[in-house]
């Protein structure tokens, strides 16, 4: 019972998710969100009370997978602008792979939807922990002016994510690179320039934190995901799924 | 008549970006953006025939301040990436200035909102066009990905348009110059990488070309538009604006 609950609540979610993204939260109908995801509008009202709390329950979910992309800034790393140049891509590859992490973000630009859930200010937060970390190591460049770096690196990201959104998803992914090959020479200190990879490296890309993280939740990792089928890619555990609204 | 007519669809268009870009397209309600232009809806349906009509008029002014902002790609130029950068910075102006060109962009992200027009895919082919030209006249650096520079730079700008919509608008504007401080170092080719201003040059922020095109408009360069009234803003045509509906 308590299993179906939850699974209820997950596709409900993730049934949201899929219609925020095509028509934004105002175009996305409780009718339809019910219908996609095969359960009565009581059922909905059980689960959630109404769409506002269901989008609610959608965007803190994408909060949610977008934490576990990143993980906590580290006390020490052995190298943090590799570590920023991993997570941007792993971010970008899950962004093309998960739909739920799309309508997080679609909300962010949604000028219908006001909440005080910021995924793009989890993302500036932490792109500055990891800039910062990055200065007390004396792995950044001495002229770099933090604030403005923090900007450009956020910006990229979100930029890339509402731009490729529509039209061909897995240029979001490929176009990491060429920014971090831009941008890595002035950022980087030069004892470590030549030594990061802006492609990611391979190391991080495959089994270093924050991926391993998802393997506790006995989901498949980032990378992975192009192969994966849909009903395997919400590898988080929705906070939504483990109890029934009140 | 013909004025009365012309600064009636003015008001509607400004009033529906204003609606669009506080509650996107599906939440901008006729009623609303009636009231706000101090109009009847008769005169909405007079001019635009429905609200979808309207939105496709807020799209294309703003597709038309773009193409303002920008100009055309010239075949030649005395400094090509200067011209980039000075551009950009217009742009982020403009964008913090103009409730118009905000809208438009916001239409841009709206899931809600389908339309052929799109204001990304013209600043990107522009980019591409003065970065094609820079590298024609020797003055892009050797080993540059273009495709990823294009991407990057596009990026830049929609995701500074898109994360600081709301909350300290001015910060676009900032954001622009560590970005270009950030790129410009590989971006430049050798023989100019010293003369190329990150902060605008001075010169191309006055009145070189495409700003002196504001001039032709009988309106105000985008430089000055923080002392410019509401009112003054919109120095672009609209073409809406020069006919009554059909």
């Amino acid at each position: 019972m308590q299993d179906r609950a939850a699974r209820t609540r997950r596709d409900l979610i993730r049934s949201a998710a899929e219609l925020i993204e095509q028509g934004g939260f105002a175009g996305a109908s409780v009718g339809q969100i019910c219908a996609l995801a095969g359960v009565s509008r009581g059922a909905l009202h059980f689960h959630f009370g109404n769409k506002q709390a269901l989008g609610e329950a959608v965007e803190s979910t994408a909060a949610e997978i977008l934490l576990c992309v990143t993980g906590q800034v580290p006390e020490r790393h052995p190298a943090p602008l590799q570590f920023l140049v991993d997570t941007s891509h792993t971010l970008a590859q899950r962004v093309v792979c998960d739909p739920v992490l799309r309508a997080g973000f679609t909300l962010a630009h949604d000028a219908a939807w006001h909440s005080d859930v910021s995924l793009w200010q989890h993302w500036r937060q932490w792109v500055r922990g990891l800039l910062d970390l990055a200065r007390r190591q004396g792995s950044l460049a001495r002229d770099v002016d933090l604030d403005g770096a923090v900007s450009a690196i956020t910006a990229l990201m979100a930029g890339l994510e509402g731009l490729e959104r529509d039209p061909a998803r897995d240029r979001i992914a490929r176009s990491v690179t060429p920014f971090w090959r831009l941008v890595l020479p002035q950022l980087a200190a030069e004892a470590v320039r030549g030594r990061i990879e802006a492609a990611g490296s391979s190391a991080a890309m495959a089994d270093e934190p924050p991926l391993e993280r998802w393997r506790l939740d006995d989901g498949a990792a980032p990378h992975e995901c192009a192969a994966m089928s849909d009903a395997e890619l919400c590898c988080v555990p929705y906070r939504e799924m483990s109890g029934s609204a009140s």
